[in-house]
């Protein structure tokens, strides 16, 4: 089957630097975080205001991609399962999916609330969250 | 920035031959489909059963890559937005999210109900729903 190229459109800017300090989840503590935005991508952002809601897609390019079943939540005393009922990070294709709140933009850079994910990790779409309202827009 | 490769686990088969007979989202007729995986995918499938609600993400290779502004819904009477405040499928990383929920599953293909992604679409990955429960899971 063909393949296709991720082009990251920006990155992460955040607190928290490594995978220890990262929640596994954004409501555990996930703190505010910048999202940095290439030139040549910012023309997209210009409809987006604070308050908006938004799903954020990053690639997580720590992850292993030869991994089809996990222990949920990384403990080895639970049975494992398919990753594809899990978000582990660990998956053929390490998207991440992230549910963040607009605070504040700035040019390029977007900050948002909630978001677990580290320093560093590219950042490849941003969607609405699909009300009934924005899907018939 | 580095880029990365997207390698398809599989592809949506459906009754959805073309474009324009495609909905532009899933509540405005999308129909049941199914998911077909490639077979080095399937383990990651063991955990799903009917009646799960996952997200589905497909790469839109029909899509537009060069793409920031976009008529809401295509009216062109309507002012343009940019394309991060949209579900437009013309974006630099045409990736598709789909709620879905299972109804059948039959080795390595999953039937799902709701999906407005035309036949042969690529299949990137699969996530539950993200739920109190799954998320602590």
């Amino acid at each position: 089957m063909s393949t296709f190229e991720i082009r990251p459109i920006g990155k992460v800017s955040s607190n928290l630097k490594t995978l220890d300090a990262a929640p596994r989840q954004a409501d555990e503590g996930a703190p505010e975080a910048w999202l940095v935005f290439e030139p040549e991508a910012v023309e997209g952002l210009r409809s987006i205001r604070p308050g908006d809601e938004l799903v954020l897609i990053t690639w997580l390019d720590r992850a292993r991609r030869d991994v089809l079943s996990v222990h949920p939540r990384g403990d080895v005393a639970r049975a494992p399962e398919g990753v594809f009922s899990t978000r582990s990070p660990h998956r053929p294709n390490p998207l991440g999916l992230h549910d963040v709140k607009v605070t504040a933009i700035e040019g390029g850079r977007v900050r948002v609330r909630g978001l677990e994910a580290i320093d560093g990790t590219p950042i490849v779409d941003l969607k609405p969250v699909l009300s009934p309202d924005i899907a018939h827009r």
